[in-house]
């Protein structure tokens, strides 16, 4: 027995994305049925539409900022009930046993996680994402979106939010402390937006000044144009964390030399190619480079609790069924402030 | 008015090493005057000798891994008397005054700090180092070295003790935590007794298992060839902490891939050209690849009362003056274990 719900798919790789039927699971006792109100494109869902990480499964609905509100909800589950507004990220589901599961780091579970698309579940079943009228997720994987935070502009958060929260708070995001973010997209604006809330002090570093306004607007101090070679001199020893969210390759010395003594440089983003740099620029400062990977489930909810408190959602564009396509191009061209939601009720 | 003492000196570039005599200035108020007992030799004496890191000053009196005892002190010296047990390690001054002197990572100086040799002090005398009867140095640099580590395995702790103690104790190397230190050299072996007596489970991964023997007793419970690729298979997401103390180019993915979920590999030893990695090695398990540069004078002195409390000295061989440049070619082929000691009385 299953549910069929309306959805969009792209039928082989590269798309396009068209509107389809798909078929839900019924409710097991611990699964929640969810009514998607909006889902947010994630340039992710474009790598994974194109094959750009790999074979792919397809049809692929894509999806993985999903927000909405519960319909249903199986025999065992007291967390949720029916009206209650939720939202769905990145992952539906990991081992729960693992020690990196029972850490909360389900993202990181030895036996792997399953994605919210694009995966395979434990049943064997093929996973389908929040481009979508509904989905039926098991409760464990499932975030409480608090009042106060409207369902689309809270969708991006639970991949944007998430992705740029857990490091801005591992590296200690916070009053007094200087945060440079690499990129204003969709990303790079939530990582404005929440260490702002933290209360760090944020400047943005973009190739050029074209963003420039709504840097400041989102209550970054400074924006610099990286693209301006003069930036790093400046820029030199000044900031604790620098949170790159750009997938381009990246002249990490350079980079490294604007962290103060033990800062942190922080990638979010994932080039394809290899990066170099000379170890002296980390001994020099006794600095840092890491890696970010998403967030798990105790944290995202913590990360929608905080941006609840401080009145913090993603800069959305909403867009109709029929406008997939055409959004696809612009997130490829970097066309779009800062993310765009698919209203979900213009499905089917 | 200057004091002179016996020292031993490289008059040019790439030595060698011989006899001679330098002046040391006389006491300033804040001075300590030290009858050195034990000097060290560290690999970078051998790359300042050979000006490997840029244009030195000559003649050079390498040294920056001393201990001596106290034989006078200036008028405002309340911390040391005569007679006490002190060391040096590689700074000598700092402004004392930037945020960075002030936190206690004088290292960091952003006047940057007066190394213990081949530098110029604030004063614009050149310095010169260990290689010598006596010292003179301000007190704030001196150390105490506690009862019950003897002179002579307490030098080398000054500079490879407190390289690796100072990334040990930041990424948390204690019970419960797996350490590999990658090398067995001067740096290696103070690794690994250090991160054992911190309560670590240690691990050496070495080119091959020639010093395995030796690596076992120091206190290591595994010890790995890494030309043996199968090694990187065994221990993949096995280490809390990754301490590189070697200076050659890494295959860095392959041993960040030996690290867990929010792993870090340290490095200590810098090779001169750059590194490559690629970022889905930090993005998966947010891993951390990081510097690290000795340490400041609180933590210098925390590491010595450290290696007291837990009795870990440098394991040495200690020569006379007259060996010294027999003891370069040896370091040079890695053919020490595990750090030569030159005895100061046989100077002159």
């Amino acid at each position: 027995m299953t549910t069929t719900t309306s959805a969009i798919a792209a039928a082989a790789p590269g798309g396009p994305l068209a509107p389809t039927t798909i078929e839900r699971r019924d409710l097991r006792p611990d699964d929640v049925l969810i009514d998607i109100a909006y889902a947010g494109i994630c340039h992710s869902d474009l790598h994974q539409v194109h094959q750009d990480w790999g074979t792919a499964i397809f049809p692929m609905v894509p999806g993985h900022e999903i927000a909405g509100v519960v319909a249903a909800v199986g025999s065992d589950v007291t967390k949720y009930q029916v009206g209650d507004r939720v939202g769905v990220g990145c992952m539906v589901d990991s081992c729960g046993e693992c020690e990196y599961c029972r850490a909360g780091s389900e993202q990181f579970c030895v036996k792997g996680n399953v994605q919210t698309y694009n995966g395979v579940g434990f049943d064997g079943e093929n996973t389908y994402g929040g481009y979508s009228q509904q989905i039926v997720v098991k409760d464990a994987f499932v975030c409480r979106i608090p009042e106060g935070i409207s369902l689309d502009v809270a969708a991006p958060l639970l991949c944007a939010g998430i992705t740029t929260y857990s490091p801005l708070r591992r590296w200690g995001a916070g009053p007094g402390k200087k945060v440079a973010v690499v990129g204003l997209g969709g990303l790079g604006h939530m990582a404005v937006k929440l260490a702002v809330a933290m209360g760090a002090e944020v400047t943005v570093l973009s190739q050029s000044l074209k963003k420039q306004e709504d840097g400041l607007r989102l209550g970054a101090k400074d924006y610099y144009a990286t693209s301006d070679e003069s930036t790093f001199e400046t820029l030199a020893g000044r900031f604790d964390v620098i949170l790159n969210t750009v997938s381009a390759k990246l002249p990490v010395d350079a980079y490294l030399s604007l962290l103060r003594v033990g800062g942190a440089m922080v990638n979010v983003g994932a080039p394809g190619e290899p990066l170099e740099y000379n170890v002296f620029s980390l001994l020099g400062g006794n600095r840092v480079l890491a890696g970010s990977m998403i967030g798990g489930i105790a944290e995202t909810q913590e990360m929608l609790d905080f941006c609840a408190e401080h009145g913090v959602g993603a800069e959305i564009e909403t867009i109709s069924a029929d406008q997939v396509n055409e959004a696809y191009a612009r997130v490829e061209n970097s066309d779009v402030r800062y993310r765009f939601v698919i209203d979900t009720s213009t499905i089917g």
